[in-house]
């Protein structure tokens, strides 16, 4: 069986949890919901970053995406900000659908599966 | 190539599925939809570790869970039952939104991905 | 580490990416929104057959699929679609839940994990 190690690890959930080699990490939201989705957008993906360098990874090695939306109506300026953080060439298989999110400030959560 | 093992295989899907030492289980909603979501969770949790069982692993090897809720004015109830069931130091990555289930009655789905 | 293939990489997210032998797909809607639910569902799952086919698999192989429909009355549509499709004793996990996509014409989104 492949060795599975789990990061910043709480009794509710892990940040991340590695299996062999593939990286699984929670859904993220912004650490400060009072800003708009732009700004939500760039705190989560900030908060993915750290979670896979200290997986032994990074966005490079992103395979399946998931994004869920508060309100799709901010389906475009979250993309702005998705559009300029990924790597070309490197891109996930992605799905972002609209749900209500565990508090109504939140208007984005990204969950992704990466290699590392 | 890994082998693919599939366990209770009905017309329309599997309850879970075995892919080298990844498992795969169905999004599980309770079999008695007329209790709470306290119980509803109750419910998903028992099938969720006899999917496990059946699959030759248990919730101590979890790696990923979506969560869906029809309402998430139960978040803090579904999390009462949720805490209390998962292994301290073996929490998996987690997401939990709200959407609409197969019937209204369902208030908790639950799908997870576990290490073998 | 296991290798990632990408398969018809756009700027935002990949259609297919495979790792090692599991293949993820991007969430699929249909070419054409002005058709029907059973005509959209027939849409995605045709895409689904032609990026497993690119990704070197085929539906037979399936592991986890999560759909989601734009109204939960469209299940009994969807699934009379879906189960014409998979395969006998070959199905795959799968959860079905509510959620407004990325346009009000989309009726369907269907994002799938397989093995190669």
């Amino acid at each position: 069986m492949a060795a599975i190690t789990r990061i910043e690890t709480g009794p509710r959930m892990s940040k991340a949890v590695i299996h062999g080699d593939t990286v699984y990490l929670a859904g993220i939201v912004a650490d400060d919901p009072k800003q708009d989705v732009t700004g939500q957008t760039r705190q989560v993906l900030a908060e993915i970053d750290r979670l896979l360098a200290l997986a032994g990874t990074d966005k490079s090695k992103l395979l399946r995406t998931n994004i869920w939306l508060a309100d799709m109506s901010d389906f475009a300026a979250m993309n702005a900000v998705w559009d300029g953080w990924v790597i070309a060439g490197n891109t996930p298989a992605r799905a972002t659908v609209e749900a209500s999110l565990a508090t109504p400030d939140y208007r984005v959560e990204i969950m992704v599966v990466a290699a590392k």
